[in-house]
């Protein structure tokens, strides 16, 4: 066994505290500390906060402190890069490696090439690596894909179909996707900017950028999935007519040719989670995934990511910089 | 565009020629020489050589002389690691990284470790990198189960499945899994070591080193493929009750307890080839794969794994260690 790898825990809202649960589990992390700015949680211990049941002799700070050396943050805030980047650059220059679940850090040199490139530029300054992952985006819907293209010759075009039951999610989420909503108030919803999963075009942006294609254009397209049916879920219930859920499409276009498409369906008319990748190019490729678990996977995937920072080079990196993720 | 890689194709045998052609085909590579012992190849033009139509100015010779700065030699010449180890430490010595399609290297700390460790020691003092690579092993029953448990809380338990459609390969391939043999001269091609797919115990290997899973034992079984009727390709005949391919499982053990099972059926009984993983633990998940083209994957992803050298530390090194393999 080696030394544990020390972990600091940024942000415990509901992700947070599902990695921070999964971090306390694990042999192979410690938690050194745990920030959060909510009054409610500072000067508790993290045990508790968690409902452990037992103490973890860690308590939540408002401010991170400096790292320990090889320390990683594990990052889970909010979505929004150009919001983020002062948690980052702190973070960083306060001496610790980074772990974010922030949708637009998976891939931002595409659609945040400026903020990305100044984040780049201070993580090297300071010796320290910056990642974005999560399942979706960085994992579903572009490591994934890319990974299914190491036996490629070629690939002329990739798409993704991702198909997520949200029946069985927690309520946020389903509400999240619009689902009982008339369709008029899920066109207001998208237009305040209440509806929409964050991160495709960045997965887009991620999958046509490893696989070298010059895509120039990446369009972003989201329309409700309208209920047939009456459908039921332990939170709300949909009558025929009303939305269902979000049907969201990321296409990426060299010129006027597609190159990638990246169709998301998340509603509670959808009865099974399933993944479907399709390469065209030399060979063809069909890949169907069931059982990507939504609400653990990007908890998950963030503490798994722990173990590939220590061999990664200091610089905003993405997913497929890193030595492979894996449990 | 940035510079070529300079590359080293070292073997030109069947699987050498194909990944000679893909590497000439390819803009972010630069061929700049090629051996092989083989008196009637050396002093020829290696487009020649392969037909290609043109010439590259690259003479085949059969030594491999001193490498470029950054080149990385793309060995491909047999499968034992015991019997490939000088030709590893001579092309370290010359300064080269070496990516290898020999199987016994993709992950050889289980099996070969006294060899594995001072291949590491060597590569580590000389600063370059070798790695192992292939479609199997190397990918669909090693790396591509662990990239799937990158969202994984939990692995108690990984199988693999893995079916090859051998009716439409090439007819060496049909040969060694003892198509149209009968099963007495099966076993005694097993005996003497003719017919055995080399690589899966070293896949169960990795998997369980991966997931830190602590295999102190792995199986290795080997029986026919029975035809129960009559099965014809372009090469040759299956009468019923003869051999129509090989049925190979691995499967390690933690003490009485079974972590990983590895299911490898090549025959000319196949209809379509597919990969299938099931993941048991937190979440179960189920991966299916068709399309993976036997005959060009392992030259492809030996091509495609060049670019994750350049950021490799020292050592001898496996896929799950590099930047993610992708085209």
């Amino acid at each position: 066994m080696t030394t544990p790898t020390p972990v600091l825990l940024f942000g415990l809202g509901p992700i947070g505290q599902r990695i921070a649960r999964l971090a306390a589990a694990r042999e192979d992390l410690r938690i050194v500390g745990a920030v959060d700015i909510a009054p409610a949680l500072t000067g508790r211990d993290l045990g508790e906060v968690l409902g452990l049941g037992r103490t973890l002799g860690v308590a939540v700070r408002a401010e991170p402190g400096a790292a320990p050396e090889g320390c990683v943050a594990l990052h889970a805030t909010g979505s929004s890069l150009e919001r983020m980047a002062p948690q980052f650059r702190a973070l960083l220059a306060a001496g610790y490696h980074v772990v974010s679940t922030c949708e637009e850090l998976a891939f931002p040199f595409f659609h945040h090439a400026r903020v990305a490139q100044a984040l780049d530029g201070h993580a090297r300054e300071v010796g320290r690596v910056l990642v974005g992952t999560g399942v979706n985006p960085g994992f579903a819907m572009d490591t994934l894909p890319l990974a299914l293209t190491a036996t490629s010759e070629r690939v002329d075009h990739v798409r993704v179909e991702r198909r997520v039951a949200a029946a069985s999610r927690r309520e946020p989420l389903q509400r999240k996707i619009g689902a009982s909503l008339t369709p008029e108030a899920f066109e207001e919803g998208v237009r305040a900017g209440r509806i929409r999963h964050v991160g495709l075009p960045e997965s887009a942006a991620a999958v046509a950028a490893g696989l070298g294609f010059r895509v120039d254009r990446i369009e972003d397209t989201i329309a409700p999935v309208i209920a047939t049916e009456r459908l039921t879920t332990q939170f709300l219930t949909v009558e025929p007519g009303q939305v269902a859920g979000v049907h969201q499409v990321a296409r990426g276009f060299e010129g006027a040719r597609e190159r990638v498409s990246l169709e998301l369906v998340m509603s509670v008319s959808v009865p099974a989670s399933v993944d479907r990748i399709l390469l065209k190019g030399e060979p063809d490729m069909a890949l169907t995934v069931e059982g990507i678990h939504g609400d653990t996977a990007t908890a998950s995937i963030t503490v798994n990511a722990v173990r590939s920072v220590a061999t990664a080079r200091p610089g905003l990196r993405t997913m497929a910089d890193l030595a492979l993720v894996h449990r």
